[in-house]
């Protein structure tokens, strides 16, 4: 089977994952990104990319964040932006996924932007537009259950590239809840693509998916080992609604196990990076003297998070 | 008295109802909406008609697939939008709804598209800006109480005018609970505007208002019979809320009376269309057989609706 | 201590209370606010001046009626506008009010319009932007807590001189709820600044703050005597949920005491003008017959609104 994200030239027609993506997209992603860099930083934002063009931001799953990204990415592109909170609309009147998106399709949208709580609801849907010949309409996966937040992984691979330079030499550690997060997935196969020859997972026993060694992941349950000598630490947010449960005896416990200080810290290299794709929960999964010290570049992957939006709509809309 | 939607010159001035519309403007209309189908079909989707207006979409009673039809209509204008979901602003407050309205129209509006769950609403909005000499303003229906859904109304001769060509020997039978349907009442008016010599009702007495006949309908509780030999179906959507009442015994019963099936749409005329004005319930009013089939124009309705709507809005700002 | 408002310059660099400000900063907002007067009654009511730029409107508090008039203003200076509802989004998920800043701000965002139900939060979002270098936003207060709402003060002071011409021999007089009231301590310190002789505050004794003396106030529990020779009458909103508390007996005998009757204007001035923030609670804090009278000047206000905040926003945006 062909890749799905694929048309028929091997050009990115949906992002619907970074796994299985051939390398020379994911750099060409990356090369796109760096330009809009710049046009952040100029007075006018506006390229006209995307005049005309209409983005459906379709979060079934709420996410203001996100999709504050990718509306001002848009709007960057000078794309028209129509926000669709779906939980509070037709999906309550019972209309099916797949209905619900035909009649946005038959609107002549351009791109869909989908958040979604199910795994795989944004391949579903990529999957119906191919089958049903609306090829007009590209899919951008904004998050999917467990499964992949391919943006947030590039945004990564963005803020890696731009302090480190080069993939070829880096030891990488993903610390925290790995079990629930797409964003640790999506990361794990950039860093695979891009030729990252050591990935670390850091949590403990309950927190840890068991397909991580076939992935090429070394995993720690200690994290004073597993910091030991890295290039860049990249932390998951602790959800709270998944403290004090079965899996986890509280925020406390985690922090003192999991938690990011400056000592632990210090275990790393003197120019380690620590990322973290937000919102930080202080003093859970990292301390504050971490989040705020030099080392931290939070800040800067959210500022990266727009470019790389704008490099993914506008190479999705060119194809 | 003058009909409230036009102006000293007989020019649309507010679309309240296609009651008592002249042919004229409902032809005049469709003509305008055909040029923007192919609008909607370029690369660049925007034309500048309505640069600089402000359009306020005002949904009293909540309805996010119909305000996105207008939102995309307004943007491929031009025109800034404004969305105001006023059950949780101003009314709440206790703000009578015409003061609202002074205060939007004073912030220099240019267009209020009103979604109000009491019939009459929009057509007291419009006599108030008349009164009051705020004439800048203009008025939508997009949707009243039982009253009527004139955009839906026109979208829906749109649809029949592209795929039948002339309303002057059409029969077209309008399914469904008619007795709640603002949806019907408009197409009713509109057909029957339009010249169609034959519009029959097919319900159960208990979905049937009393005013049918009056209107020209032919009235039919036998679905089998109602369906024979017509060129246009026009589905009704069986809300949710209704089902199981006192009106109602199920969906399941009323589906066995009044679904869409392939047998039954073989009745009507082989080259008959199916419409509905979405959402769909597939197996309540309609068997996924017929509205996946190739007789069901429902998208093709949805892509008329954004070209119609362009149409209505863009009239009105050049009155 | 520097003005935190003014930058090294001593211009406006963010917009948090009128107090302190200089007089010619004052008229510099009123004198830009004429010239976008007449911006709105134009065809197409746009300007470039803030093209490319994004504002965020940050309402941590909900007000659809603040928060449109800035969505207006800021489409009609061109800019690109984020309606962002913070009580939904990460203010849930546990981030500081700091950390929320400090993303968005990384999105390259221009300017922040700010509303919160605490008394000084926008002041400490332009403080944390100074001291943390992110120096390309500014701020704009939208009304926090108590505190300040100065763009209604400015709008106030802008209708005042568009109906008065000059404030040098003016009596004002504040009616109503002034202890919970930002809106009278911005028209408070507007006028003072200003010049008016005579600002007076009429209230009942439970409604009314400490300091007003202080403030130059000439304070009334009689409104009949506070009314004599008035030019200007500010009518404050009584807030719903006060009434029936503790400090009011009932709406009713409010209304009997401080309700604002045709009878009690005619205490004023012949010529004197009525305002009021709106929405107007119609038999409690003024009579209809005053409120749609020939005195009510209520919806201009309105109108000058969206160019006072054009005029705010074009400058900060200058600056």
């Amino acid at each position: 089977m062909l890749n799905p994200q694929l048309n028929k030239n091997g050009e990115l027609k949906h992002l619907l994952t970074i796994e299985g993506l051939p390398t020379s997209i994911v750099t060409h992603i990356l090369d796109t990104a760096s330009s809009f860099v710049s046009v952040s930083d100029r007075d006018v934002k506006k390229v006209p990319l995307m005049r005309g063009k209409s983005v459906f931001n379709l979060f079934f799953e709420n996410s203001t964040r996100t999709r504050t990204t990718f509306e001002i990415a848009s709007k960057r592109l000078s794309a028209d932006v129509i926000n669709l909170n779906i939980s509070a609309s037709s999906a309550s009147k019972g209309e099916s996924l797949l209905d619900t998106i035909d009649n946005l399709s038959a609107m002549y949208a351009d791109m869909f932007v989908v958040r979604h709580a199910q795994s795989g609801a944004p391949y579903l849907i990529a999957k119906h537009l191919t089958e049903t010949r609306q090829d007009h309409v590209h899919v951008v996966n904004a998050g999917d259950g467990r499964h992949a937040h391919p943006t947030q992984g590039l945004l990564d691979m963005y803020t890696i590239r731009h302090y480190k330079k080069d993939f070829s030499n880096l030891t990488v550690a993903i610390v925290g809840d790995i079990l629930h997060s797409r964003v640790a997935r999506s990361d794990i196969h950039g860093l695979t693509t891009l030729g990252v020859p050591e990935v670390r997972a850091i949590a403990p026993r309950t927190l840890l998916p068991g397909c991580l060694e076939q992935m090429g992941v070394r995993v720690f349950t200690d994290m004073n080992e597993g910091l030991k000598g890295v290039d860049v630490i990249i932390m998951l947010r602790l959800q709270n609604e998944r403290m004090n449960g079965a899996l986890l005896p509280s925020a406390q416990a985690f922090f003192k196990s999991y938690g990011l200080t400056p000592e632990r810290l210090a275990l790393a290299k003197p120019d380690a990076i620590v990322m973290h794709p937000g919102p930080i929960n202080r003093g859970v999964e990292i301390d504050s003297a971490v989040a705020d010290g030099s080392q931290a570049v939070i800040l800067p992957q959210v500022t990266f998070g727009i470019a790389v939006r704008m490099a993914v709509m506008s190479i999705l809309a060119g194809n």
